[in-house]
């Protein structure tokens, strides 16, 4: 086999082999196929695309690239989202679908650009390890069912190499190619079941819901070829999921609906990702799952779920029942609305790098943040406001100029000034 | 500007300003922009393809990234063919037009793969010198009106830099890439007009005519757009043009076409290409020119030309009047028909990778070539053969083995046994 072939092959929209895709993801990542070939077969790929025989064979070698982890724990469900504004989904269903039964393990990255991580998130309660060896990890999932721990051991070293590449040469725009480097990672990751939250929208790597709809296809059909139970949902990230983005602004919010507090998009999600993980799970029909995941929020067990694996995380688990003992910000900006207006929409991505500024991300990975920093949103899309309403609150220990962020968020909704309110 | 709005633009089709274009080479070439990007906007550049506005500019932007030859000559006259197998056309058109009164002033590469160069067949008569200053070029072509050395100064860095990436990333068959290769290096070389020989067939890069005319036009254009007269013809390469492939054997035929002993398609694409550069240099029109040049062998004239050019150029000018003085191979091997045959076809890369390995070409760069060795055809499609007719003869002092290079070269001939022989 030689690159020259291959590159040529994908150029002119012929399919490669199973061997040869292995040989080249093989090839790529040993370091003998040199970053100037890859780059040209990534970008023939994105222009032609790849069959999807070719997407399960890329998946496949990239997953197998590097480690496997492997539980001692009999079944285990797992969830992804690929990435929005304010999404704290995690937090929430984990807890959730333990509390009905089904062990939620979890392997979570950290925030970088304008969507956060969830392991930034559960950094920002005090005391709390992410950084657990796999024999704890188990421990606590057999204790409480549900555990979210940082990637350990080297998981798909092919996509960490080939994802670097694609930032540097415009070749990130491609649904195998997003697919494979999403997929490669859950299945190395090797849950028995799992459900994908595929975002579209502003705030998302897809912009369109059809794009949307083909990642989440193309994703099902991965899972499935590779002997996984896996559903995937297309969701709206044209809002924040939520009002709340940022660190422990979004910790506060996801124990607050444990607490039974809020209702609306965010708990419908939850309620919906949830219960399909509960139906692969074989707990029943989606229905029943539906129900099975509502009674554990109003029930408390799930709060319980999430207060016993902060504690055995070395967390802080007051925060469950007394959230002002998470990290507070030192300052505070609402921006007002002048006139009375209407939203109409938000660009998402631009709130979260607004939010980013304020500290509550990083643009390069070893950016430090600010766990207590970031934005609630005071209005959704619809809203009606008056002169003087709080449109959003920028909250911020490190930033100093808050006045430049909040121009940028403020650009980031699109509203109509009204002279009269109106309600249609 | 930055590389990644550059590549996203034309792996979306997007037309690219003459800056970005500039920008985009100038940084390549001064190494500011790694081999791995370029070679991912180069793969979209083979996909996509480019406007003829990018082409121009990205041929300026590359002609203009090194040396610019400058005369002091007022009126010099090039052409140039996209290589071919068996081409010695050079060596016969340019005193054919000196002798007509137009200087041809022209420098040459040596041959890679495949494909002979000229440099190295006028190496192969005894003394000759290539490597000629420009002054002394000038003084050739002040006295004889015809000299070929090899390429002097740094022409067209940005070129050498890209062909070697493309060859080693699937990204050499692109017609605006193989365009604003060649026509950079010519506009470079800056003669006031160019023919340019657009070869098509089992031995060119241009496989079908369909693509060796949309390449032609590209280049005329390009040519125009940079201020040259210019004229692109296509001439079939299915056949050896000629009888002769090899260093030494291209030169015997070249000097006995001058000599006014063969007729046929060599004699044919010779003066027709004549013909353009005279016409274009303002000597009359086509058929006028046609018959200066045909004028210019029956008097000998041409062949006076080369003479001396040859003896300026410290070469045994008695090739001329006598080719037994040019390298003579050791051995000989004559591969014959067994059966009546027709020929119907030949594989023309392949005849001219097995005169390559009797000896005749390079495999890289660095390889030593035999002067002497070589094929000549005995036959040509449409022939018919009776059982032991030689079809063609090997030529070699180097190649010990023979037989291997003779099954090649017999594969690469298409035939068809005839039972008893067939006129129609």
């Amino acid at each position: 086999m030689n690159i020259i072939d291959i590159i040529n092959k994908t150029k002119k929209s012929q399919e490669l082999s199973d061997d040869e895709v292995f040989w080249l993801v093989k090839s790529y990542t040993d370091g003998e196929i040199p970053d100037y070939q890859m780059s040209a077969w990534l970008m023939a790929v994105c222009i032609n695309g790849l069959t999807e025989n070719e997407t399960f064979a890329l998946t496949a070698a990239m997953r197998d690239s590097g480690d496997i982890v492997r539980l001692g724990i009999p079944f285990t469900a797992d969830k992804h989202s690929t990435g929005g504004v304010g999404d704290k989904t995690s937090l929430i269903i984990g807890p959730v679908v333990a509390a009905c039964g089904v062990c939620v393990a979890k392997m979570s990255g950290r925030g970088l650009g304008h969507t956060g991580g969830t392991i930034d998130k559960l950094e920002s309660i005090d005391g709390y390890r992410t950084d657990l060896p796999l024999d704890e990890f188990e421990d606590i999932l057999r204790q409480t069912g549900f555990s979210i721990i940082s990637q350990t051991g080297e998981l798909c070293p092919a996509d960490k190499k080939m994802y670097a590449l694609r930032n540097a040469t415009g070749t990130v725009d491609s649904i195998p190619l997003i697919c494979a480097s999403i997929m490669s990672k859950k299945l190395a990751m090797n849950a028995d079941c799992l459900v994908l939250d595929v975002k579209y929208g502003s705030g998302a790597f897809m912009k369109t819901r059809e794009d949307a709809e083909k990642l989440a296809q193309l994703m099902e059909k991965v899972g499935r070829s590779a002997g996984k139970k896996c559903k995937a949902i297309v969701t709206d990230m044209n809002s924040p999921l939520g009002r709340n983005i940022g660190n422990s602004l979004e910790v506060k919010e996801a124990v607050e609906l444990l607490q039974g507090k809020s209702k609306g998009t965010l708990y419908d999600v939850c309620m919906e990702l949830a219960a399909y993980m509960l139906e692969l799970s074989g707990k029943g029909n989606f229905d029943e799952c539906r129900a099975l995941a509502e009674e554990a929020v109003a029930s408390g067990k799930a709060l319980d779920v999430l207060r016993e694996t902060i504690r055995l995380q070395g967390g802080n688990e007051k925060i469950c029942d007394d959230v002002s003992l998470l990290p507070q910000p030192l300052l505070k900006y609402e921006i007002r609305a002048t006139k009375d207006m209407k939203i109409l929409g938000f660009d998402c991505e631009e709130l979260g790098m607004s939010s980013l500024l304020l500290g509550a991300g990083r643009l390069t990975k070893d950016d430090k943040i600010d766990m207590s920093a970031g934005i609630v949103m005071n209005c959704d899309i619809g809203d009606q406001l008056s002169a003087d309403d709080v449109i959003m609150t920028l909250y911020s220990t490190v930033c100093s100029d808050f006045s430049d962020v909040a121009v940028r968020a403020l650009n980031a909704v699109r509203f109509k000034i009204t002279e009269k309110p109106s309600y249609t």
